[in-house]
């Protein structure tokens, strides 16, 4: 008959089964035929395929109605290793954790991520190695490596695009040079994205709908909807640094346009507004110490550029209507200065029924945010079930 | 053991194998065997539960390696039926279609939303049973009935909030309304949502990333990301008609703020700038015809509403990184106008990366977007997997 598919038989339906076991409760052989509704041994058969690749681990005994006790098994999340990796500006932040995303060993240091991909990849591979081997772990226990840019990336090749404070990174092909030296599957991502995904991962697993913004000498966000982070066409989703500000009128930006949020409501924009009066500071850290000292005009300057974001940020409510917005990045330190800002305009500027249950608050996962997310991009792809499949097909064949 | 979770059996497992057979290719019991890993004695039950409530009909039979042709069964989207209503301000449409949201056969008539709750859901119930028996069938063939509201809609409880243009309205059960008089389960929405999901389904199902606008009296979008309807919180995403035009100043909005993008370039706004220009309109449609006339004033302020709307997609773009944005609604038909507008404004305030790819098209699905939009929405949540279950055990039962 014409028209009827023909299918490959599905590997083996193992990584499949794994995902039961994700949120950690231990099961049984019994449960898991109840569960799955597969034979004792089908569910058997996954089992020990689990097992063979360090997925499963027995977890005791459980209670027995009589006879011999059936045995248990729980996701082992120390089996192997993921490397995340967060670079900023000026300072990068790398983390060995397990695969439930716990850092085990990290470091945080300065670096110019205007030295460039070699230096700046270099130091990456060699200062990442240093810590799995201080963890006590071998470099092929890593399951992948995570690794946020302060920039835009193309999701699909990992690349960065046109990355304004990156000179010598666009179209670097950071994968590839990070698997030269590491020997592990790599995925880039922007750094909003990885602080977005740690944040929601570690602060808030059950807010489906969340805006993550980064403020600090850029601004963007992080998008997550129905549970999941979106990344948009070319992963570029949340790159709201250059939206226009109403009425900022012709602040020039050094996108090409004018009015842009970074270019009135960043760090340097601060910076510069602050000089203007005399104040001196030279960093976005600077109007941080300023505000926490207690001087009035950089409060003031702070929550000013609080209300330019709340504008911004009214529009991705009437867009995305999320239930939570989380305020991270070196700005938010500045207090409520920056929140009351924020608050002020985004409750003013929405509808009533998109600010009714919505909570703006600042970022809690903090500095870690960063290296958990990139951590947990790496983990979600090497324990999805097809990956899960693969890795026991290649154990089998060994 | 403490920590150890029960789960009880899952149902069936029909409701799940049913999804492979949605994209209407048939299949074979072997097919299914090899295809879910499951045992052929399962399959057999399972594809006689899925036959018991017609969900799965014989489709001829494959080409046999020798002995008796094996049999084929598809999806059968003739065993039941959905409703698909859309409401708007001043006119309805409403039709029945198969399971894969083909239109049967449909009506459309003027009718005014204000006339409250209602009259116009009598008016709704009385016409979807009209047309159910116009097309030789029965209401208890009626999977579900989707419909679609002029304002915002909560999606959890399918009541309108605060719905600006819907006198008597706000807070009205429409699901349990409709349900007494149809006797079937009720699904609701914004007109925008179902109008993205009609043009999604029927003319960009591989676009995975999709703004739809609605650019009509009021304006709206329905936002697509990762191949779904995403709602947000509330349900209330994509409601662009009061975020800010930069630029726009002072003009007032009956939301209480002011520059808002439907005061500045809905309808009603464009309406009223001709007329103080001396132009005879009185309504959208009016616009419409002025510009296909060939009135230059009507085709310029068309254009500049396009600028304005372009400068709030230009945020979405930034927010979102669509792929595709779909621009309906009746200002659409005002040609080339419109799209020139928003699309001079998109390109120009967004980033290289955003707009790399990006497509900017008018609305090809058109008047049905809406109906056939509605009855996905129906359509989705009947032949889920758990509700498939659901009506196999029902049928069980009886």
């Amino acid at each position: 008959m014409e028209g009827l598919a023909k299918f490959p038989p599905r590997p083996t339906g193992a990584g499949e089964m794994f995902q039961l076991f994700r949120n950690g409760a231990p099961r049984t052989r019994a449960s898991l035929v109840a569960e799955t509704g597969q034979s004792r041994s089908t569910v058997a058969a996954r089992i020990d395929a689990l097992r063979s690749v360090g997925l499963l681990a027995p977890a005791g005994e459980a209670t027995s109605t009589g006879g011999r006790p059936p045995s248990t098994f729980a996701f082992d999340p120390a089996s192997r290793l993921a490397l995340g990796v967060d670079l900023g500006a000026t300072h990068a932040r790398i983390a060995v954790t397990d695969l439930a995303g716990e850092p085990i060993t990290q470091i945080d240091e300065p670096l110019a991520i205007a030295d460039g991909p070699d230096r700046v990849l270099t130091w990456v591979a060699e200062t990442g190695s240093k810590l799995v081997t201080q963890a006590g772990r071998r470099m092929d226990e890593l399951a992948g490596v995570g690794i946020g840019l302060p920039g835009p990336v193309d999701h699909s090749t990992g690349r960065p695009v046109n990355p304004p404070i990156m000179p010598g990174w666009g179209g670097a092909d950071v994968p590839a040079e990070l698997y030269a030296r590491l020997g592990a599957p790599v995925m880039v991502d922007n750094d909003v994205n990885i602080m977005a995904l740690g944040e929601h991962r570690t602060m808030a697993p059950d807010v489906d709908d969340l805006l993550f913004v980064k403020v600090a000498t850029g601004i963007g966000a992080g998008v997550i909807m129905d549970g999941h982070l979106r990344r948009g066409a070319q992963g570029a989703a949340g790159d709201l640094g250059h939206v226009t500000v109403p009425g900022a009128g012709d602040i020039p930006c050094r996108c090409g346009n004018s009015g842009c949020l970074e270019a009135v409501a960043g760090g340097g924009a601060i910076v510069a507004r602050l000089r203007d009066a005399g104040a001196e500071v030279e960093t976005t850290q600077d109007i941080v110490d300023l505000v926490r000292s207690g001087d009035v005009a950089a409060g003031q300057a702070v929550r000013q550029a609080g209300r330019d974001i709340g504008s911004v940020l009214a529009a991705s409510v009437s867009l995305l209507n999320p239930a939570r917005i989380v305020v991270g990045g070196i700005l938010a330190g500045a207090g409520e200065h920056l929140m009351a800002g924020i608050r002020e305009v985004v409750y003013q500027r929405s509808l009533p029924l998109a600010t009714r249950d919505l909570r703006i608050t600042p970022s809690e996962a903090g500095a870690q945010a960063g290296v958990v997310g990139a951590a947990t991009l790496v983990i979600e792809q090497y324990l999805a079930p097809s990956s899960v499949d693969t890795l026991i097909a290649a154990k089998e064949d060994s």
